[in-house]
């Protein structure tokens, strides 16, 4: 019988092995955890458990190992040896995929050995064998999704709750829906890590996360998703890589306007998707639980009984993770842009924010100026703009020529329309 | 070299052709037409095209045979000749499988060979093997969706240019997403044979499409697609299967209303989308073309480089199309409904008809007729209710004692409401 241990026993850990036991011809030899005398009431009695990495590695009756510690360190040193004793890899591990998924691939490229990952990215949807099977031999145009189940949760509750962002993001947290400390998943850093994994699938070449450009959320607020629904869209933290004419790829994480009845606009709360473009199928959506203890721990499962049932994925030399890195395009096509301001409420400020739109060669579409009940005195007021369709770099110049010392930065999003 | 035949050289021949000799490791040996003096100018000079089966089933050097002939009669002929002979099988033909499944499944099992057929249900979304591969150690509990295009096209078009149900369907036949005899699409029963197969897959139980109760849409005007739009609901055939609490299953494919917010309410034009609602990964949506030469085409070619790289599906004797079938629930849960009722214009009708409802049992919620142009005379008029949550039966038992001779049959459409 195919012989797995599992590294860590949190609740994803702990989720797995409840299904392992309950329903599959999977043998569980070992679960490697920091403290073996640890009470563990969630879990069954008669585990084994070892907290010396090396008893896993060194057992040759262990086919597959389940790496679910987190991190890059200790994480890598067992990932890495598992590889190197010639045995197969499944991994939940996100962040050791994008630091050091070449490293490993290469490992499993040279002994003949899978690496299962669909748990890594987006955890709660089959879109990492989408990429690899239905659409391997379709070629991708483009991909576009929702990959951060956090900062989708608190657009959503901003969107129809009106709350503001603090306070989104503190309901958030008291869910379990975003970490103490959220800076990783509000600020873009997860999401492009999540779209760099999916775009070298996607795109069969390398992509370095820290080389996309990410926008967070954090200096959205309640009012700038009121606009938008006014103007029939949704505010979404939108993940994107296409490749341009000349075969170069352009990505981004940001937040973007999406019209209502646009599918991503549809998926709310804690939810993930993915939109995949290809000349064969055309266009396929993807929607699922982006994480939690279930969903990983179902996608992990799905994982081991590939490679268990020898329907695994040996990395081969032509492995994304272990090509080249795909050339970086001029920025995404030109788009309408909405933009929120802080002004000085006095005569002339409109004429001087017009002239910076001028200089930067973007033409305004329409302007609102929502009344406030600010009564006289230097006060700042939000001034809400669209323009026409304009180019990432005039966008870039407007962001630049419109900051202001004293004020706060300028919001600047795309309007996607297709 | 895995080498292939294909069987019908039609429009998906044609773009399966194209792309197997364009880029992939696959041998195309043979291409199996009716008439080879043909001109065939959209297909490469060089195929080696044969009238008589007989000259594929014995040619040892097949590994696998692609089924394109459509229709049960021929196409069966081929299809178990192929398995019996030790070929592999792909299909795209979901007519095949819904009335000769069980058969094909039964010799592919008896020969340890695979069927593929992503092809054959929902064309261009990835389904069946996310149902075989990502779901299969998940439990099940339902699936719901929009399965056939040609139905969503015409309630999409009736939805958006208030188009008539034969003003719309004319449009759907122009642009090719209808047939010029449409029934089986429009009727449901396109619908339900995919339905039953996807049940299949999801319950791990036989499912005969003949026992779904299918509901067509040819009896939807305008109106109720206004009328739904009013109160924040798109009309769409719905198909649904569900496990109840005792492990039963109801099955059903027609109209429903679905809030606007709802993933399937965005699912637009020749569309298809699937939810499923399982244990593990909570809820699951996918979306795509559900047909097409290229959508179809690129599912075959991902199902034959599947078995050409021996990550096929061989039939185990556990396969659902072998299993006993499903047993049978007691219907739906109840939910709300909308009925279109038409009406002679005279005193006490309303009435008359409220006391039908009382009989049936079926609390009333809102009712409205439309102020109409109509000048007295027994012209009838539009009336159009919404229920509290009632029973299947009690829907049942209205939809009876409200038809009347002479009249057009009321229209009684579930509402979804999760």
């Amino acid at each position: 019988m195919h012989t797995i241990a599992i590294a860590g026993a949190g609740t994803v850990g702990a989720a797995l092995i409840q299904s392992v036991l309950a329903s599959v011809p999977i043998r569980l030899k070992a679960v490697l955890v920091r403290d073996a005398g640890k009470p563990r009431p969630g879990l069954p009695t008669g585990l084994d458990y070892v907290t010396d990495p090396a008893a896993i590695l060194a057992d040759p009756e262990i086919d597959t190992v389940v790496e679910l510690m987190g991190g890059t360190g200790a994480a890598f040193e067992l990932a890495s040896g598992a590889l190197a004793a010639g045995k197969h890899l499944v991994t939940a591990n996100k962040n050791l995929l994008a630091e050091r998924g070449p490293e490993l691939f290469a490992l499993a490229r040279d002994k003949g050995r899978s690496i299962g990952f669909e748990a890594a990215v987006c955890a709660g949807m089959p879109v990492i064998r989408a990429l690899q099977e239905a659409l391997r031999a379709d070629r991708v145009s483009a991909i576009e999704g929702i990959l951060n189940g956090t900062t989708n949760y608190i657009l959503t509750r901003m969107a129809e709750d009106n709350l503001d962002y603090a306070a989104a993001l503190a309901q958030a947290q008291r869910l379990g829906f975003a970490e103490p400390d959220p800076a990783n998943d509000v600020s873009g850093v997860d999401a492009a890590c999540k779209l760099g994994i999916l775009a070298a699938l996607a795109f069969h070449r390398r992509v370095e996360w820290r080389a996309i450009p990410a926008q967070g959320i954090q200096d959205l607020q309640a009012e700038d998703l009121r606009q938008a629904a006014r103007m029939g869209y949704r505010v979404k933290l939108l993940a994107r890589a296409a490749l341009d004419q000349n075969g170069r790829l352009d990505s981004t994480v940001g937040p973007a306007l999406i019209p209502v009845g646009h599918p991503l606009a549809a998926v709310r709360d804690e939810f993930n998707a993915l939109m995949v473009a290809s000349d064969g199928f055309g266009r396929n959506l993807f929607m699922g639980k982006g994480a939690g203890p279930a969903p990983t721990a179902a996608s992990l499962l799905a994982d081991i009984l590939d490679i268990a049932q020898g329907r695994g994925w040996p990395v081969g030399a032509d492995h994304p993770f272990l090509a080249g890195p795909a050339p970086a395009g001029a920025g995404a096509a030109p788009c309408r842009l909405y933009l929120r301001l802080a002004v000085p409420d006095r005569p002339g400020v409109l004429a001087a924010v017009a002239g910076r739109f001028a200089e930067a060669g973007v033409s305004i579409a329409s302007v609102l100026q929502p009344e406030t009940a600010g009564g006289g005195g230097p006060v700042l007021v939000p001034l809400i703009l669209t323009t026409h369709a304009a180019a990432t770099e005039a966008a870039a110049r407007l962001r630049e020529t419109l900051a202001e010392p004293g004020r706060p930065a300028p919001v600047v999003l795309p309007i996607v329309d297709d």
